[in-house]
This record gives C-alpha cells, structure tokens and sequence, in this order.
C-alpha cells in the first residue's frame, strides 16, 4: 500500500474523467489519428495502472479471454510488454506462429483473422519489416473482424494493438511519451523543449522506419521543437514528415528537418539517435520479397551496408552529447542500442554515453507494458473511467496473508 | 445478459438431465464408439457452453490446471479452438512441442506421458499424418496415464482430447454435427436429409483421411442418406465405410458409395466437397517413413500428384451446386479451403460458391471451441449438470463494473 | 478432502515454523549455499503443496504474474515442471526463446534481464550445456535483476529458479532427496544408508555433469555413505567432489571416490547409474564454443564417443544390483534413462531393471513441480507459514459443485 500512489492515481482518475470521448475506443494504427483527447486518456490510464502495479494491486479485469500475439518480426522487449499487459489484466497469451501455422500455406487473412478470434479479447500484430504492407496487414485483419463480429460470427471484436508496422510503432512512441511526461513534470512542459530524432550509424542493416516516425508523428504534437536529421537518403515515408511538420506547426512548436547531427544535437533537450534504413532500399524490398526473389534482396543488402558505411560517424558521442542544452539532453533509444565497443565495433552511441543513461533507457522501457495495457482497457470496455476506479480499491495481486 | 440464452441454457440442460450418463465420460477416440446419448450430452453441453459464452459469462471450472497440447502436424484452427476451450474453463495450455522437448531422443511414450501430466486436467494430440500411428499413437497414451493414475503417481487422470487421428477428427465432426443442427434447427429434423461428402481436387498432397472418414461415422448416425463419392483409387479406411452404412441402415437412414460428384450432389440438402490422399498413397507413406526413406516418400509424392491431376475436375462450381436440393444445399468445408482462382488456380470450390457460403463456414468453425470445452468438461466433471447449473447462474466475464 | 493429507500438512507446517530462517529467501544456486533449516524448508514447503495439491486443493498464491522461462538446453520434464508449478501459485509461464528474440542479436544479459522482468515474479533458467557458463550467466542476471529492482526501475524482484547449471541441478536433486524421504521415512533415516552414485554407459555424448554433481552435494549433507563411482577420465568439477567429502565428514557419513561400478553397488541403499560427459572434453567444449568451432566440436565429439565405447560395460545389470544391500537397492535416475534394448542398444541400466523401478522413478519425478512451486513460493513471500496456513484452509481447485 503506497498513500502517494493511491492519491496520484485517483487525481489521474478525475483528470481522465473530464476528457469527453467515446468507449470503446477504435483500433490504434497511427498516433497521428488519434485526437489530443484519445492520447491523453491513453497515457493517463496507463499511468494509472503503472501506478497501482507498482502498488502491488490486482489488476484483473478479464475473468478469462485469450491475447493472440502475431509477430511477423524477431521481438523481445514488445513480445514480453505484450504479455505483461495481458497477464496483469487477466488475459492468457497464445501466439499465432506463422512458422508453425498453416498460414503459410496461402490461407487468406480474414478467414484466419477469425478462426483464432472466437474467445479473442485482443489481437497484438507486429509487421515492420516491408513498406506498404504492415499496416495495409492490419487493416485487412481489422476490416474481417469487424464483419465477422457484425455478421455475429464472433461474439466480441478483439481490440489490435499494433506492436508495430511499417509506418508506425505507437506503443513505443506512447511509452516514450510517458517517460517524457515523468521526466519534465507534464505534457505541458513539453512545450518549447527541442527533440532530437537523428538516425545513427550502425552495423546492422534495415532497421525499419516505423521508430523515428512514430517519434516524429507523436512528440510533434506537444509544441516542441522537432528536429529530424539524417544523412541523405535515408529519407523517412515523406507523408509522415510532412504531417509532423504541420503538427508541430499547429501546436506553437517547429520542425526542422537536416542532414546534420551537430544541428539536431545543439541546444536540444532531447536526443534519440537510432539507426534505419536507406528509404528507397526499403521501397525496393517490398517487391522482391514479393517476387521471392532471394538474390536480389541480397545484393540488395550489400549495397545498403556499403551505404550504412559511409556515415559511421552519426555516432552520439561525449563531444555531441556536450553540445546539447547544457550538456544535459535526455538520451532516449527504444533498444537495444548499438554501443560502440560493446554490442559492436562502432554503433549508435558511445559506451560512457549509453552507461549514463542506462538505467534510464530501463525505465523508458519500462512504461510500455503499461501503454499497451491502457490500450487493452480502452478498447474493451464501455466506462474505463468506472473500471479504474474499481481497480483502485483492490487489493494486492498476492494472496492477502493477513 | 440476453434472457433468450439464458432461456435456451436452461432449457437445454433439462434435456441434458434426462440422459443416463456414467461421468466422467471415458476419452473419445472415435464419435461411433460412443452411444447416441453421450453424443447428445457432448452437443447439448457445447451449446449450453456457446450461449453462456455469446451471453458474456464466466465459464471457469478450474482455477488451475494445465492443458497441454501435442501437435504432430501443422494446425492453426484447432490449436486456437482448444486453446479457447481450455480458456475458456480456467485452465493454462503448454505446448508440447516435439523439436523442442527430449522425445525426438527416443523417450518412450509411456514415460512422456506421465511426466507432463502430475498437473495436468487435459491433453489435447493431433496426430494424423499416417495411417495406422495417430489412434494407436493416443490410446498409447491412454494406458500409460491409467497405469500411472492407478499407481498413485498421478493425483488425477488428464482426460485425452482427440484433436485429429488418422482416423477420425471428432471435433470437427461434432463441431459440423452442431451446426447442422443450429441450420436444420434440430437433430431430428436431420432424418432423411441428404449429406454428400464427396473428394474433391486440390493441388495440394496427402491431406488425412480423418475428416472424410469424420463425417461419414457421425452423419450416418441421425437417420441421414449419407453419399460418399471420390475418384477411384480414393478409398477411406474399410472398416470407418462399412460402419457408417451400417450405422445409416439401423437409424433409418441410407449409404451410398459411387465415384460421381453428380449422383451426390443430386438432391442433396448438405454438401461437404473436401480433398483427400490416395488411400493405397497413405497406405505406403507409414512404412517409408518408419524406415525413413525420404526418396521413396517423394517418390509417392509425385505418383499422388499426378493421380490428383486427373481428377481436376471435381471442383463444387455453380453448375454442380444448381443439382442440389432447390440449388439451396448447404456448403460445408473443415477450412481452409481450396478456392479455385483464390488460394490456387484450381481447387476444390468455384470462388463465387465459396464466397457465398463463407460467413456459413466461419459459424461452422465458430462451434469447435465449445464442443472441445464439453469434451473437458464431460470428461473432468463428476456431475456435469450440477455444473452447468452453477455457470447458468454466473456473472459476466469482464470486470463487474457497476 | 483427504484428512490424512490435511494432518500431515499440518503437522509440517508446525515443523516448518521451528525454523528460524530469513523471507524472502535468496537465489538457489547451489544447494552447497544454503543451510541446512534453509533446505530442510525447501522439502518441507514442497510436501505441504504436494499432500495439498493430491487433496485437489486451490494453491494459487499470485492473482496475476509472469513466470519466464529460459531455456538454453533441450527439456521436456523440467520444463512442465516448472509450468506446472507456476500454474499451480497463479502465474502465466512466458518462454523466452533465444531463437526468436533479439537476444541472439547481441544484446546484452542485463538490458535482457530487466527487459522481460516489468511484471515478473519468476525467472526460471536452464543452462547447463557448458562448464564455467551456465551459473555464471545466472549470477549475471541476478545482479542486473538486483540493480533494476533497487534503483527502481523494476517494481518486484523475480526470483531466479536455476533449472540446472553447469554446476548443480537444484530442482532435481531435491526432487531425489524428497522422494528418499518419502521411501525411507524421514531425512534422519537416511544416516548411515550407502547411496552410489555412479557413472553408467550410454551411446549419447556430452551430458552434463551437474546431475551427478548435485547427488553428491546434497546427499553428502545427511549423514550417508556417498560412493562417487566413474571410469578414469569422468571426473566430475574437483571443487563439486571436494565440498562433497568435507560435507559428508562433517554430517557424520563417509564419503568414496572409486573407478569401481562394483565398489560402489556393494551393499548401497541407493543406487543412481547414470551416463555423463567427460570432464576433460567438457573444459575442451566452452572454449570450442566461443570460438565457433564447429569442426572442433565435431572432432571432439568423435573422440568423446570413441572413449566412450570403452566403458559400454558399465550398466546396472540385474548381476550388479544383486550386490545391493539385500539386492533391493532403491535404482534413481532423474530420466530418460538410456534402456538397453529399449531406448539404446545397449545403455545405463537393463530393460528388467528398470522396469522393476519404473513407476518409482515416475514418483521420483512427481515430486519435481512442488519443489519448484517451493523455491517460487519461498523466495517471493515474506511469511511463507502464514500463507501456507491459508493454503491447508482452502477449498478445491474444481469448481465447487455443490
């Protein structure tokens, strides 16, 4: 029992109250179609529930119900937020495996969508790896539950928590909202501070886009100073920039967009240095992995790593971080980073760099499985105000031993 | 709450009350080694199961327990719908994954058996790749978990659910057999109806023999004109064929076995167009791959696939549909289907005829769920109307939140 | 209701509160580090959940909770042991699989640690394949696990269950002192009894040692004869047999190292027979390993196979258990034993042997998942009596039914 949790969630509870929105809520493809209001209530409730977990509550909400996770990506930081959140509100994980599944034997989306949603409270996707599919995947599988319940095939239309797409990766983002939010006091605060979101070198070749978007498409909604900086043609989907920009715009910040890491580094309250891949080797993957065809996505990849190559020194340094508002930016990754001398020879950031704000990368990471439990709740239940409120006066998640 | 489901539960449990029954029900291995009323009590529980859950409901029987599932050959609908199931009722699945797990180093079945199951409430085993292995395979099982329950190193005996064997799929065919009923509005108004199974092309190879054989010992069991058709050289086991016209002889129903698609769809009220392996091709396939002979197994593939090619023409299109009963048969399929010009240029349905049954088929998987459920049930439960009588009288599922 | 279960239980627990020891208990490396009362807790506990859990009782002590598992070595028996005992205390089980993760990407075991530990009271690991590796990365984790959780960015501190090392194999080996209890009567009756634990032929290569290793070290510590038996060149870790000697003087027993299989079988209680890798092919294998050496591995492969071969006769024989006290020696193995003529051609112990102990090694076995539940239950409660005495209060598992 921690009083000053209890007092902050319920103070959370009464700010939630007065957003005027509609339960539940739809699926959550894009940050970017989301209202000021719909974040808001997001980061809220997830703070609400961070608040009582670390409290030690019992936070079921789910008597049963299962949370199909599809990842069609190598993932274990979103894969154990997944089934964090699920576990914490009472929901049993099973895994579509498309490996093990007859998916890969040409079994269209809808019908699969709803032969694993007939007792499916909630269905995480992950598809990041191809430009203009992850995201067209979802909505496909989003367009078959929403007739299969319609047509009362399902009894219930599972929420999809997209865990990441090609376009956009909104539990990241949310969560390094959050951390933003706990770090400078309030959203509020946000504005008039400068983000960084700069690519950085790295061995490793086509990281997806979806991290600095998402980045991008969220924190330019809070009036602050977006700068993007990248070396050239390692261009972002230039829809994403151009709504970021008029965001930032609309809400009293700027957006800047560079070739240069000292420019995005200087004077900025916040640096997320991460590396991605070559814009228009992501555009011409699709097709030929469309084509199956193996040799061409190979000398694909040779020519972006002898890219990569020529920019090993987009490297968040001691000498770059310096540069930053009094030398104090907050260092942000979505992890795991590549320390140079650590994970590899020379990577996204210095090792003393990333040793400092080590643990603050943990706690960053640590609000996802919160986000995406408040994206459960939201899109589940009818009164998540009323629910949170019940959920505050639980008890411990232990057996109570006297 | 929906007083109408809660009125057809109700109902439906006093049928289930008018059933001399001995609980708990033994494993079912195959549906025609089990009497007409302990089939009825499997679907009257699978459906008071369905309404409960269509109701909101809560439907734990366990608050803990394992439910472990053994899948010896690729399955996305029946692990999700005994992952369901088992959800569904409060316990936990554990995947006994082969290539992972110390079988593959030659434990015996008997000691398997016994060492994942001192918590475990059931255990789900598709193995239906060989004729002659899948049932042997789980009655295998069967003893060994008798042995080891008579022996006191078992607290309690994990009921065994048939997921597919080489012989039957009883949660397929009961799950058929309930929609049926849900369609035809009872079991009763099945006598004289005509089902027709028939083959049906795919360019795909060795698909079980089960589901065929499924239908034909289930359906001939309710006074049906069952009428089985396939392609010569595409036998079912000779034993499952001659029970099923027997069983159709003593419930006043009729067999029919011919190789023309046309004479069983003629009139037919239900259509079950499905393709499956050579039987002699299956026949072959045990020996060869016991004595792990690669070669030979892609030897018989080629021989199978070239039979097949002949036989391109049993596809259910509109023409063939247009002889059924009033043009109006039902079409049914297990899913996924073969859609010709869909999922293969050529298979076993017309897109069109497909596309407007397909929701009908969704509600046909939809019922798999609740047949395994009450299979667990029915086979955990010493009074199992008792039981029902107490989830009758639950409340919602979700967090009660005033 | 079983009331012999409910007086023994109780009974127990009465023996468990004259225990004067700190909770939450530490990690569980090695059963060398721990004390006696810490030990003879950990059995007791483990017996209480074992006679409750055969009465059909509810155990679960978490509402909501991970229970990770890791596994970096093949396992069928400890890994349900481990999911049966999360289930049975209320907590999800979440594999964390190398082959899937980013781990395999190079991140590091700390950022991993913290990364999947957000709401995670357990943290099972098996790592056994190399020497000098596996407790090794285990102390690892603990310390990343103890830093996130005192610098707060983790809210709870998961308790770490070593699933078998390099060095010991807790879970098992108290498994194989439970069930001696068991056989024997009590743990005092164990003074004075000859326990053999010896080395035993088998056509595989490269067990590890850390089964016989923890017989040893947890045997030594009550009062037996430990009779340590292996062909030259078997040994096991020298600091292992050391304290197993010191241990053994000091409680009383006596403790042999022989190359004799007939030595040690000459009138032992208890005989375990089991095949392991040589100890100097195992110091060979790490460094191969870290270099990626698979021709190196594959070449000492050969020659631990060949060495192997010489020692095929070294197999308990209906001959050498004859020589036992009485010939009615207890045979253990902590299973799959390599059956002659069953599982191997020729192996660890004869077909008529085995078969005649059997079910006691399924017994033997069966006692594995409450010694887990035990070490989960005492490292993460602070009064486990206390809850233990809700525990013996508790109804059943099963739905009540009146």
């Amino acid at each position: 029992m921690k009083p000053s949790n209890e007092l902050s969630a319920e103070a959370a509870l009464k700010s939630l109250e007065t957003l005027d929105l509609a339960y539940p809520q739809k699926d959550l493809f894009c940050t970017w179609e989301k209202t000021g209001d719909e974040l808001r209530a997001l980061l809220t409730t997830a703070e609400i529930l961070q608040s009582l977990y670390l409290a030690g509550r019992d936070l079921r909400c789910f008597h049963s119900g299962l949370a199909v996770s599809l990842f069609r990506d190598n993932s274990t930081r979103t894969r154990f937020s997944f089934g964090s959140a699920a576990n914490m509100l009472g929901l049993a994980v099973q895994d579509l495996d498309e490996g093990k599944s007859q998916i890969a034997h040409g079994e269209t989306v809808r019908e699969t969508a709803t032969m694993i949603s007939f007792c499916t409270e909630v269905l995480g996707i992950r598809d990041d790896m191809y430009l203009g599919e992850g995201e067209a995947y979802m909505r496909e599988v989003a367009a078959a539950l929403d007739e299969s319940h319609a047509e009362g095939v399902l009894g219930q239309r599972p929420a999809i928590v997209n865990l990441q797409s090609d376009v956009d990766h909104p539990t990241q983002s949310l969560a390094d909202l959050l951390w933003l939010k706990q770090t400078f006091g309030s959203l509020d605060n946000l504005k008039g501070k400068k983000i960084a979101m700069t690519w950085a070198y790295s061995p490793s070749y086509g990281k997806p886009l979806s991290v600095p978007q998402g980045i991008i498409g969220l924190m330019s909604r809070f009036g602050m100073h977006v700068h993007l900086a990248h070396p050239e043609g390692y261009d972002l989907i230039p829809e994403v920039v151009e709504l970021s920009a008029r965001q930032a715009r609309e809400t009293g910040g700027t957006f800047t967009h560079s070739h240069s890491m000292e420019d995005a580094f200087a004077d900025a309250d916040v640096v997320y240095p991460k590396s991605w891949a070559p814009y228009e080797v992501m555009q011409k993957r699709t097709p030929l992995l469309r084509a199956g065809d193996r040799a061409g996505l190979q000398d694909l990849e040779q020519v972006a790593l002898k890219r990569n190559a020529e920019y090993v020194d987009w490297e968040c340094t001691e000498a770059r971080m310096k540069q930053t508002r009094d030398g104090q930016a907050l260092y942000m990754h979505c992890l795991p980073a590549d320390i140079s001398g650590v994970s590899c020879k020379q990577g996204e950031v210095a090792a003393s760099v990333f040793e400092r704000y080590r643990l603050r990368t943990y706690h960053e990471a640590g609000g996802k499985p919160f986000v995406i439990a408040a994206m459960m709740l939201l899109q589940r239940f009818p009164d998540p105000a009323a629910l949170l409120e019940k959920l505050i006066g639980r008890s411990s998640r232990y057996a109570d031993i006297g």
